[in-house]
């Protein structure tokens, strides 16, 4: 595999500055462990004072090495790290990882330290690992460069490794290495960031989603310092088929607080990475044992499968309980059609069920046959996507070769359960079917599996949306500072719908303008520098006849001179007054510092704020993309006919957001947000038309 | 122990109807379990065909036994249950177990079985637990009355148990079983109850929480069948201070669904099931796992503890990750003092953290001092109740003795989390520090483990209430169908507020009425048959003179008159013009039918409908509640001052919320509901009032 990282991630040899012959010690422990393991390549201990170190000749310095070596190891302190590395780079090293803290988490002096670092990374072209972390380890290769005693804690593996450990803390990659492991999964990678004053995370996992041998990425994240490449990477998993499982700090403002005091890192707007994440179809974990049930089952991810689940249990309350599970976690649990429900009822007593779940009783297992129908019909059925078999013990144990037949028939995803001891488990594995001990631990799994596997159309069809948009460049604007008749025309341009309104230098243009809109108006003062009208007396509304708007002109004009002394006026803006519609939006992109341009729709007015119900979207979006981002606000039956009431005019609505999401697009580097407020749609096929709409330029954000 | 249950929990003598010498069949298992455990009471298996099972003398009938049995056990089938109780009653058997299926659950034909049952166990007084039930364990007398194998599939238990297992289904009774037994906790009772024909699970609970031996219960429900007794039981708990844990099933339609065909139980309002399980301090669990562990953290309960909560780590990460979990679960993590932070300081490295989460770092296991110093601080201050302890492996043997002999000195609840593989296990749990090895298992239990100890006090202040108020005897009304007007001037007799009206027998007593309260006025039809007056046309706001009234009083009784041609009309209402109020809410007392007199209330309108927005509790409730219950709503910021509007009068909508609990108490046998919609929440100072009120008899309920 040839990829930038390759030397790093793939060296072929080692050596490590500041080389202990205590295995108790960061400079012993992983020159200990490339002994143990049997590392092939070549070991370069480096110290002045020793001849040898776990069997391999210690050098003084790099320079007596008698090669270039792929990768150097750094075990010494902060302040040295800079000037070791350009001597290691002078001798033909291509790769380095610093183990020394004390950099950016430990206040200015050690900022500057990492600044100094990075500069030598950036302009030598070395590839720098951390600092301040734990290490790696590629355990195809048995290179272990990470000080980690939980490498020979854990039962020793001997298939070959699939699952790419990257994290941004160490204690957190060697919990979760552990948990792995002790499932039985063997892993590919152990890769600890660190503070990633070089290499950030979403370069190690582009690397994983490349690597043919690892087949999921399970990753603990504290902040991306990259977004950009952080969405190609999550696309180049998808493109692979391979799960991206992120553990994200921070998801309260104490663990936020925590993790920044911690690394220096900022855990950013979770909202935004919620969405994100959904839409680049990273799995978002929030439990390490999770993360290892989930690595479990991307083993599986030859199977089919989607969120339509169909359930099997030989009792009553276990199907309940599932049920339960899986609805609760926005799964589906089909009622089955008629024909189906005969077919299961065949052989199932009276006080069993068919619905689905399927309760076939523990009478069942004395008639394989039987058995052998139930999973035929559930592994053929266009009904339903997946099947979740809860048995305990020997009941799984009469079920086995019928489930396993099916699987490998039929290519469905099964799952079994188990909450006593079956001895089946090999038996199904070796068929595509994982087995679950704990039905929290399948649930917490298997839910968001089954969303992975039923969003991959979706994340494809984004993919190629955002190749095909982003080729655009960014259009320039003569002058970012707009006012509102002026983002309006801007935003007309990308297809937007405003309210009927005309510009008026003065009261008598106000006057005429009134005319032909037709009274009753609105009256508004237009100044690029006024981002909220209202506060500052700028607004009159239903203005009756010609009278009232020469004494609305004079009171704004009074009030914002008062209230606005230093804004530069621009005149009125006269508009038709709206009639009431269904329902009234905000929609607004943003160009968010990590992400870059998104968009945000929610139901206009103060409840929406307090019930905190909107949508975000990273850009662009098409029509099916807002029309989904509508339909998952809580308020969506608002918009859709509730209790007898109209059902809005949503396509419209849709039209209005992608038109916004074009326009943020266009204009990203120098719009930092265009908000509509109120979007005012109508009843269907009465369309939607933007009320008031505010662009800030880039230039403004504070 | 003297119970009425103690004959069939505590048998000295056990007869088994339908003995078998096969262990794998219902009528074998449990005759081979009390061999095999060693029962010392007296055993008769009955079954003419042998002379002996397992080590017993067996006797051909119920007649032939040397003396009569505690307890019976029915391994028959259901149509001969009946017919052979008898026989047993008279034989003087005082309670007896059946295990046949094919009742309630099973059709018409069984209900009617299940009613013969019923009927003779109320008429005879014998204790009948079941049918359709797995049977029973008292572990600490090893009477075994089940036919579950899973009792000699896991660890024999050597200590005295001490967790009771209570539960609807018996496939959860032996999983959940098992799960406690494999983590070393000792079971006191393991009972199935099943159809519950004549004992039902709340008293089951009641006899438990009498049970000198056993210190929590962790149960699985579908349907509590008597909801006045299960507040008792739950008060019973909470008075021994004796954990309830109860998993239950039905959380979604589909779930419930499946319970219903599952076992003919109706899962029942689960809106209501979550307040009333808060209110009554019972933990509800949602994972077999979690009641495990639980039941785990039950054992220490002689530990103080509450919701604010100090995290100790080793790691940055790892803290922020608590953090989260224990915010995201309603606990608080407080942001310490100076003080307290500086005393933690003091030996901390400058990349830790002491705030809380405090980061020790890895550095500081080499000095007890200051491991010393972090727990007597942190074991010391009133700013928190309890502390979490992580790091993995040998650091938290390090820190082992400093965190038993804080334990123990301050009587603090301090819990441990180890992912590595530490050995200090049983030097902790000595000291009363439970242990855990995963962050998800541990934050699923410790949670609800604390809010319930945080909950203790304000359980046992309603219980004295509800003593207090349910000693008052129900009220009979003359004529419980009224209209709003009669409704009104009742809820006045409980001290609730109403807008200013008048009843007017026709237009010109509306006239007079209106002019004594001033224009503008509402006008409404008066008649207790009709509940929604504005869908008839009965309602006009805001008129103005007395012509326009007029005019409205005829409308109306056209309108009515065509549209409700059957309603007997009172008369009129002359309402003065309510003033805009900073909130409206809606108000409701129902009798439930499982938990009898509850109170809901919820923001008025139809996004609160939307967003379920709405809090309830059990009555009676007192203003402190009341105003607990307002707070927790979503949208109590807008009571209380969002964004600089007016604050509501809280107080006076409190009161409002206790006068009408009083009501739907005292007229609980005639008033199926009472509703105030909307109550009209005016600024602090300026009350509350009621503008419409509806009381549905009993006798109407649908």
């Amino acid at each position: 595999m040839s990829h930038r990282l390759s030397q790093l991630m793939e060296p072929q040899s080692i050596a490590l500055i500041g080389a202990s012959t205590n295995a108790g010690r960061i400079g012993g422990m992983p020159l200990e462990l490339l002994q143990h393991f049997g590392y092939k390549g070549a070991v370069y201990p480096i110290n002045p004072k020793y001849e040898e170190v776990f069997g391999n000749k210690c050098y003084p310095d790099i320079e007596s090495l008698p090669a270039a070596p792929d990768l150097v190891v750094l075990a010494i302190a902060a302040a040295d790290v800079t000037s070791m590395l350009k001597r290691c780079h002078a001798k033909g090293a291509g790769a380095a990882i610093v183990y020394a803290s004390g950099f950016a988490e430990a206040g200015d002096e050690g900022a500057k330290l990492q600044e100094e670092l990075r500069a030598f990374g950036e302009e030598s072209g070395m590839l720098i690992a951390g600092p301040n972390c734990m290490g790696f380890a590629n355990l195809n290769l048995n290179a272990f460069t990470a000080f980690a005693s939980v490498f020979k804690a854990v039962p020793p593996q001997t298939e070959k490794g699939r699952v790419g450990i990257v994290t941004q803390s160490g204690n957190v990659c060697s919990a979760v290495f552990a948990l792995i492991r002790r499932l039985g999964i063997p892993v590919s990678h152990f890769i600890n960031t660190g503070n990633e004053s070089n290499l950030e995370f979403s370069e190690y996992v582009q690397y994983l989603a490349q690597d043919p041998e690892t087949s999921c990425v399970v990753s603990y994240v504290e902040q991306l310092r990259d977004g950009g490449r952080f969405i190609d990477a999550a696309l180049e998993m998808a493109k692979e088929k391979k799960p991206l499982i992120i553990f994200k700090a921070g998801e309260t403002e104490k663990g936020s607080e925590a993790v920044r005091s911690h690394t220096s890192a900022l855990a950013g707007n979770l909202t935004l990475y919620k969405a994100a994440f959904e839409q680049l179809n990273v799995i978002r974990a929030t439990d390490f044992a999770q993360m290892a049930d989930l690595a479990y089952l991307s083993g599986f991810r030859n199977r089919k499968g989607g969120r339509r689940i169909g359930i099997v249990t030989i009792s009553g309350a276990l199907g309940a309980i599932l049920a339960d599970k899986m609805l609760g976690a926005t799964l589906d649990v089909p009622t089955f059609s008629d024909e189906l429900q005969r077919e299961l009822g065949a052989g199932i007593p009276d006080y069993g069920m068919v619905s689905n779940p399927v309760d076939v009783t523990g009478n069942i297992v004395n008639s394989p046959e039987f058995v052998r129908t139930v999973f035929t019909a559930l592994g053929t059925s266009p009904e339903l996507d997946a099947v979740v078999v809860y048995a305990p013990g020997y009941l799984l144990d009469r079920m086995a070769d019928e489930m396993a037949e099916a699987s490998r028939k039929y290519g469905r995803l099964f799952v079994a359960i188990d909450t006593g001891s079956s001895k089946c488990r090999e038996q199904l594995e070796a068929a595509g079917v994982p087995l679950f001990t704990d039905i929290g631990r399948f649930s917490q799994a298997f839910a968001p599996y089954s969303l992975w596997l039923d969003r991959q159309p979706g994340v494809a069809r984004w993919a190629a949306l955002r190749k095909q948009i982003t080729a655009a460049p960014a259009k320039d604007l003569d002058d970012p500072l707009m006012n509102e008749f002026d983002t309006k025309r801007l935003l007309e341009g990308f297809g937007l719908v405003s309210v009927t309104e005309k510009f008026a230098p003065d009261a008598e243009h106000a006057v005429a303008a009134a005319e032909q809109i037709g009274y009753p108006v609105v009256l508004k003062i237009l100044s690029a520098d006024i981002a909220h009208k209202t506060e500052v007396g700028g607004v009159k509304l239903n203005i009756g006849d010609a009278g009232a708007l020469r004494k609305a002109c004079a009171e704004i004009s009074e009030s914002v001179t008062r209230l606005a002394p230093k804004a530069r006026i621009d005149g009125f803006l006269v508009q038709a007054m709206a009639t009431k519609g269904i329902a009234e939006l905000i929609v607004g992109t943003t160009q968010d510092p990590i992400f870059g341009p998104s968009l945000t729709v929610g139901l206009g007015g103060v409840l929406t704020e307090i019930y905190k119900d909107a949508s975000h979207r990273l850009l662009p979006i098409d029509s099916s993309m807002a029309r989904e981002m509508l339909m998952e606000l809580k308020s969506w039956p608002l918009l859709d006919g509730f209790r007898g009431r109209p059902k809005a005019d949503v396509e419209a609505a849709s039209k209005a957001l992608t038109s916004l999401s074009s326009a943020g697009l266009a204009h990203r580097s120098q719009l930092q947000e265009i908000e509509i407020n109120p979007l005012q749609v109508f009843a269907a096929g009465s369309g939607a038309s933007a009320l008031d709409a505010l662009a800030i330029p880039t230039t403004l954000e504070t």
